[in-house]
């Protein structure tokens, strides 16, 4: 019986590698805004897949502020937490939110929705081409890979757009902007200012160069907007506008 | 507006740390057990939490088999894995999932079903009375504190029923049987042997003394049964045993 | 009689963390320009806050000399160690006195004189408005989740004046001058210069940006002092002296 | 003027060191139970020495119960906490003070009654005698050659009395039953009973072998006892009563 | 271009696993011995599949004795270095080959003779059967998930014979002892008397029990033979005589 | 009989070690490009000298592509795949090659040719003249030292040429860059675009500084190509050109 | 040049390495005892090899007491100081030695006697022979392989007689009884009692088991003494008192 | 008498330490350039005093060249190692010393003439004066220290000139040149040309500011000369040239 389980493994997962080998969209983290970015694709129909670095989903949300498992979100958003069927608390203008639910259903919403996520693997570079300069997929590698030092070379994933939703460190458009001739730093984020960070993110929401968008603490990171803490609304609010964005952009190039 | 956040944040949490200072089940690990486990028996109405090391959901489930991201279970856990809407391929007598679609909606299942998970605790030790010797209750720590190796005191939570759902090492009955008088040793796993294992380990769950109880590969680790590798059908009927057990146990106590 | 540990503990901590979630003014680090910058602040009614990253009190002062356990002071500073309680014996124009009492002292006179010392907490950034630039308070996070490498949230507190007691490194302020349009770098501490170090430092000591001061060798690091090895008067003076500063823009403010 | 304040330093510390390397007796942990056993010894006139690994004080208790900034002891320690001016508040059977503040207090008071503290200072054996065996003093390091991992030989303190007051392991117990033909196991404490451990632990603390007691929770460790959590009160107590037991043997001796 | 090297890359190598999750024998280790018995055992026409823990060949080859570039073996192993094409020097009865040609042609020899080898494949457990206790495979893992210290379920590969030939740990067998109901112990291999060493580690090669074997220093391992140091032809001939035992073994089944 | 084995190793690799201090060629790297540039080297009758850092072969081939056991070359490399012996799958355009095969063969091929190979040598600089500038050496170490941490002298090889196939890091011209004034930096590789990233590797394979030569990714790193993953057709051509070069230039110096 | 001085360090390191493959003594550690013992031996004419794990001398010298640089020994060693040419200052029946001195002056005095003293090498093992068992050399390994965690076989050395000088872990004497069949087991030194440890330390200096000879703290590993801190006189006159014994037992052999 | 031996060692250690508290010479490194400045210093009068961060003497000695324990001077060195009693064999120019003599002799011959070495001791700073600018002694700072990462306040010694003897990382002068206002940057060494290192080193050795000399490698570091391998003549010419040099200059200050 246990090569049959391992048959069944490798033929079901190797098949999905093959298929997934060329995709519409390839979004980087499953976080926050990364699980509501794929969730808003896959309902649209394009074929999504999520690579998340970990072996598991949320990015931030589970240690909640400072380890008190709470989270909270803008009045505003009430209605992408009622898509997504979490319950919140009301405070005043505030929403507070259940880290461990917050976590749990935005990643079952974006997987009931048709998105594909793969645990495990790190982006570790971008594929480009020239005239004009775009992004058309990721370098991808086994996270423990990585994590144990050894050398090997990663293989390739196509996508005609590429979406970081790393986070703080913005890592696909970092090592874009390092490795690819983008004409772009990435100053990282500034101190703490939550009213202003959370409007400011959700406007800078959107492309980097062809291919490639940010979503998330990557804008901040990307734009220099100031930190937010544990209040998340800005987050599933960019995640959802990085989804329109790029949805109209891949319309156009049908 | 920061400090207001602070405020939610904390007096939310706050509030459930003491309601949950006492509470009908502890359940110690949010892997394919625990998570199945807490569905079942917060259904029935117990005040259940889980408590988990690590800021995430799923145990072993992330890396499926070898890192390929799919998991297998046998053909007539199909009802458990419909209860929580997970979708599968059949394969002869195998189903396969997804691993990512697998951890997220045990996740979710298991919250819907009321039962509350607090990320990033560890469970250190446990609470015992003597004349009859019982376990009451658990002592906790931010696993932060204990990476860190910061020296710090542990909190207590009390519980009518303790269950060890942390997986191979069965961390929660090995320190009672160090540090109580259990006349026990865990033996460990042994190798694999898939069919064996997964009929056995269902057999042998259940209470190991008063108060305290086995779920999952912790069942395996003390009843020194072969292990099954990517094969996750009898976690998650083990976990519904459990439940069933406990929920019997408990409703005599009242 | 667990649970009401339990409860206890967690009702009075989280009592006085929403209290002091807004305070007069934020201290961070307790070693001995932080200490005694609180003990003349809380005397004149100001409600202050102290963050010490560590579990412990007094920064650099337990290892006295490259371990020998005495620290030296000069001679004018005799009425600070006298308000405090702390002995010395003169050698000539120096005081010396033990590394122990003089750290323990130091913690005990700030503490009666109102301060709130919490331990284990790091001060990972700070909060800004801008129109005119301004410090309006910091984040802050376990120590524990620093060491940990665990990625959480910090949360807030806002405070009128923050003071940077962090020492050599200057961490507020380096965080504030990388992340907030500060215009200073923070060069860092000189060679050893006993004599002229104690007498500038106490010169320089003060404000560096609206809201945010600096005390003791962050001075020194701020303003490319000599550094001045284990002769700890200028710390005392220096922690005096922002303390009258900082009491006298906040009454300005009212 | 540099090199006067290391003769100042150097010659004040060694003084210190020769006029301590006999002494009545040497308590091993800076902690609640050592600090404690310090001031009733040193008021009672005996030449008492105290050394700390770490170069700070308090051992457990800077991290309150989980890093939350409170500690509790029960209703009749008050006299104790009274004696050393720590202020607390009531919550029924339980008395919650300040971590901030306890540790502080305790370590003032011991110095106030003339004990003498040395930090940085790990004790890594004993000195015995034979027919009849007894303990005679200790061997000591400085806690930086332990952790930089150099060969280095220790140096010897000789005293009349070796107090064990360095927690959870009971370290100098430990290694003088491994290394002295001393007929003891050291078993650990067992899982969390507090209202039993902190009876308990104040019944066995004294002596293990002539020259050698134990107080706070290397008690706990030494008779295989209950661990307590974050209520204290048994380790103040602990201190006061061993530094009765030490003082009368000692009053014999002479 | 890039999507279709995925593809290529992906279906070639599932399409390997999923042949090899049945074999006819397993070595784990591609050093002297697990090469030679590959290469003896595909010439007879059983599928072989060697899995090697690094990402290269030859276990201790490489390093020669000391790190100084040369192995020696004795003159009678001329034979089997000649059925490889290694040169060699005579000096006496002692023949010197050049570590980095021993090491290329015994992987080349073996690979020549059809048996297959994967990198970087941890065998961290294996499969068992009862009446009669019988080994019938492998579970495997990814080294990489090994030294990242991630926690994810292996995969299996069943076989009809297992040869341990992981060198001085003899880890396949060690695990067997521990996780098996083998009555076996591990004692180790002893200090070193080359010339007893080669002539017993040849004579003590081959089955532990059903379905598992050992050569090369697992050998020595199992039966506390001494050691040889940097003369390898025990090794080779080692291997040469598992592979004719188990051929052996094998065509008694069919 | 055992010191007979120490004088034979010893003798026979401090006698190479001798007649190697002055060579032809030095290649640093025993991975694809510089095993294939030491064959056709070697062949045309150089004394030809590879130092590998570790203590084995293949550089990156090992790991395939993200531990998938296969590599890919383009078809028109197949001639040299047929030098070597080494087989393949045709898939298109493509040829899809066994990873340990390939690794295996490469080195056989080079060393069969008449290449001296030497593992567990980090090269740590080179040797350097002046007016004009040119290399004549390299700076050797073991690895082992490097890996250790301690702090030893190399010695010296010197040679007419030295290649440096070191892959990705460049690690000899970078380090000559730094220590020897040549008017060059290495910017490092750009991100993937496989086809282009084949054709102007191997455009740009030659002489760096009069004496130093790149090959293999090296190329890459100094002209700041694009990497191009898995596929290794590139690193072989590229290794037989650099031979050919560098076969040309020591012609003309005779 | 360069080439030149590989060459003649190369041949001349080798030329020993070969001439000392057999000796008649090797001591294992370049400590007080070794050095003392080497002095004796090769004085009297025995071709003595010592292996020293580090790169410098002195074992546990350089640390003096507790890292002041001070070395005590008691008044009637006098002599063997003198014969090392070592100054000293008496303190009643203590003299007081610089540790730089004592550390330098034993190894110039071994070496002019004529011992060999090679650095970096670390013993691994014994060799052994059987029926008498007896020790007749040792395994070894250059100590940056052992650091740097590589795996390498060891060469060997033989000689007629092997000392274990390696201080309070008795490493080669260790390695003997776990490896050997010698019927013994190393308990380790006892707690402090400086006076019975050095007498008891001369009286148990000598032979182990045929072959092997225990000095210095080794003897008192083996043979449970009391440790005695930094008072080395004991170690000198154990390190002479072995090098009598040993040259006793190698003239009846001759 | 273990209290005996503790007053007797910190007496004589701490009395020097007052005594050495302000010098003539603080020499920081006990290498071979060290150690021959120390000899030559001391000879003349001055009082010397080394500090050498490790326990142990010799700098890069030990290793030999990449560990053959030999080392290699040219012919003019002879008359040095004649002065220090060091033999040496002569290969054409070249003359070939036992690295363990070297090193033993070097220290003795320092010792004899007069110097005073402490061992575990870290400079990590210099003391400096201005108008006009110079150095003025030395923060030291056990090394142990450092390794364990406690923050410990360095203590001081002054003295009238200060030679960095540290090697390939002149880290005095580093230090100054980031922390006093020197006009000079650390280029480094640069790659090896042993012939002419050996002659600029010599020339270089010398002043750097008023009171801070360079001398051995420290000089290649400062003036980006090439490297020289284990050729060690240079280091005992500057060693000798730089003690002339300053020599000279505290003469003129008297």
């Amino acid at each position: 019986m246990e090569s049959e389980i391992t048959v069944a493994i490798v033929e079901e997962a190797s098949r999905e590698w093959k298929e997934y080998s060329k995709c519409d969209v390839v979004i980087v983290g499953a976080g926050p805004s990364g699980l509501t970015a794929g969730k808003y694709l896959a309902e649209r129909g394009y074929k999504t897949l999520i690579f998340e670095r970990r072996l598991s989903f949320g990015g931030g949300i589970g240690g909640g502020g400072m380890l008190f498992h709470k989270i909270v979100v803008e009045k505003d958003v009430a209605n992408i937490l009622q898509e997504f069927g979490i319950t919140y608390t009301e405070r005043g203008d505030l929403l507070v939110c259940d880290a461990a639910e917050l976590m749990a259903k935005l990643a079952t919403g974006c997987i009931d929705a048709g998105a594909k996520i793969i645990h495990g693997i790190t982006v570790d570079d971008v594929i480009f081409r020239e005239d004009p300069l775009r992004i058309t997929g990721v370098c991808i590698q086994w996270s423990a890979v990585e994590l144990s030092g050894l050398h090997v070379d990663p293989i390739f994933v196509e996508s005609r757009a590429v979406i970081d939703a790393t986070g703080h460190d913005a890592e696909v458009i970092s090592v874009a902007t390092r490795k690819v001739p983008i004409d772009l730093i990435v100053p990282g984020e500034r101190s703490a200012y939550s009213e202003v960070a959370e409007k400011e993110l959700i406007e800078k929401t959107g492309m980097i160069v062809k291919g490639l968008y940010a979503t998330g603490m990557a804008v901040a990171a990307v734009h220099n907007l100031p930190r937010m803490g544990p209040i998340f609304g800005g987050m599933l609010v960019s995640g959802k506008k990085v989804a329109e964005i790029v949805a109209q952009d891949l319309s156009k190039d049908r």
